[in-house]
């Protein structure tokens, strides 16, 4: 019997990366493609599909394709579009799904990053026997996904889930979705960088931290800094977990999750981001809630998650047509 | 052939009310005992099998019971409990479903009573096509049901719709849940009445509210005001409206719902404060869910709504079970 497959894409506003993956998680084929190469959305797809074609080769006599999932910035589920992406070359809204079919006789999905990761999460990670999970996302921004009764939460838009961009400090820092105070602008890999800023101005402590110019200074720079025992990097892991704390809070009183798990850039930190950021969720936390929700780092190696993500929407995809 | 009904039942803490109500949310009894009369939940649960009883004698014939609701504060869908209630008289967690099964052959099932408010919204109300939604309860606190695909949003511990004790303002008013800052603590009867006592301390304008004591003084006080174009009630209810567009805006981020629904006491303010919420949502939206949310107010009638919610639960039951 050929074994089942199906195939993970990611687009991202430089490069497309694309995997085989079978049902264990196992990546047997890989390949990519720049995005830029193709202004074009039909040239981009057909550059995909020979891509994937060219991937397929040496694994297509022992495998079967069942579905392709796709993990795209401002993915929409229910119609399978792209809409109006911030830091993609198209515009406007993509119907790609559409536009994808005309090459694939399987079902082909799209969701956003986020919600990818959440699916990736619950189909190959730490979440395989959870119903109610919430997954952040902490890159350049902050994407969340959140997972109810088993289904990924897409609401009436297909766009729920925008945790990043609940308004934390009214009239707070600058964000880039043009409003003031969301959580990405205080919990992200920029975002402690910019706490970081505020505290060498506020505090007088020497700190490697000040030879650097903020348009340089990193997250990684920050972590290391606190692994070296550095005061500020220190005060500004304690003030971003404290923000992340109240976030999850809040999340627990809305949809109550069994967990939450942390991924990618910050989450690296290990103990610098999860020590503090549990001990101020058991202070904040209601009553009825204490000890329901666990704080855990995500179990999805972050090289293959975009990968892993995609595929996973495509498995879950086809699990809900065999219902 | 019988008509079908299902018995609502409203647990509050002095009074519990109980009705007979047909598919389409006629009551066709009623009947009510008081709460406090028995401390011994078992006495209570018999007193309340022969109320219901009694209420049924004149309709039994023509009518045929096929399910059992019940809202109770503190109520959990899950396990048919009630779970430490602040406000009745049996403390711990009470096992009211199975202690109704001992007199009840059809199902009986249980939730708090603001979940009980989206389901009377869903099956009888404004919310009848609509799978997204939100109901914000304004009474002396605030209740939020969420629903989502059309199911009531529990979460992993049968809690979860708890947005009245999300943190807006952290260090902020002291709640009742022993912290500080939660969304009631300023938009519910009592949040807008502690708005316009520090109003009446910050401002040095004349106001028929400053000859209240503030022991005395009511959300309806405030209302009246307002309609009389007191300065001071107006303030308060722009307030109250910023806060609560804050909320609906961020809930719109998690969720993407279809539409909020306004109930209760504060809402009878109508214009005063609907006009200003939805004023403040229009502005503090992320622009992906712009035009994407109505702001509505209930179609429950108030003093109907306990044992239509209950109620509501009972049939929404019935359709999981025919599944």
């Amino acid at each position: 019997m050929k074994k089942e497959i199906t195939i993970g894409i990611d687009i991202g506003g430089t490069n497309s990366v694309m995997g085989a993956v079978d049902r264990d998680g196992n990546i047997l084929g890989e390949n990519r493609i720049s995005t830029t190469d193709y202004p074009d959305i039909h040239d981009y797809v057909a550059a995909l599909h020979e891509a994937i074609q060219e991937m397929l080769k040496s694994i297509r006599e022992e495998t079967e394709l069942k579905a392709v999932g796709i993990g795209a910035p401002n993915g929409n589920y229910y119609h399978g579009t792209i809409e109006y992406p911030p830091n993609l070359i198209w515009e406007g809204v993509i119907p790609l799904c559409d536009l994808m079919s005309k090459y694939f006789s399987e079902p082909v999905v799209l969701t956003n990053d986020a919600n990818a990761a959440a699916l990736g999460e619950m189909i190959y990670g730490g979440a395989r026997n959870m119903k109610n999970f919430i997954i952040y996302t902490l890159g350049t921004g902050l994407g969340s996904g959140i997972v109810i009764n088993g289904e990924v939460l897409y609401g009436h838009t297909g766009f729920a889930g925008e945790i990043g961009h609940i308004i934390m400090v009214p009239g707070g820092r600058d964000c880039g979705c043009g409003r003031q105070g969301c959580l990405e602008t205080y919990v992200s890999a920029t975002g402690i960088v910019r706490t970081v800023e505020e505290l060498l101005a506020q505090r007088r402590l020497a700190s490697p931290l000040r030879r650097v110019a903020p348009d340089r200074l990193t997250a990684k720079m920050i972590t290391d800094a606190a692994k070296e025992g550095d005061a500020i990097a220190l005060e500004a892991f304690d003030k971003t977990a404290g923000m992340l704390a109240l976030s999850i809070v809040n999340a627990v009183a809305f949809s109550s999750p069994e967990a939450i798990f942390l991924f990618g850039g910050l989450s690296n930190a290990g103990k610098y981001i999860f020590e503090p950021t549990e001990k101020y969720v058991n202070e904040k936390i209601q009553t009825i809630f204490k000890g329901t929700v666990k704080i855990l780092p995500s179990l999805i190696p972050e090289n293959n998650a975009a990968i892993l993500g995609a595929s996973a929407l495509a498995w879950k995809e086809l699990e809900k047509r065999d219902v």
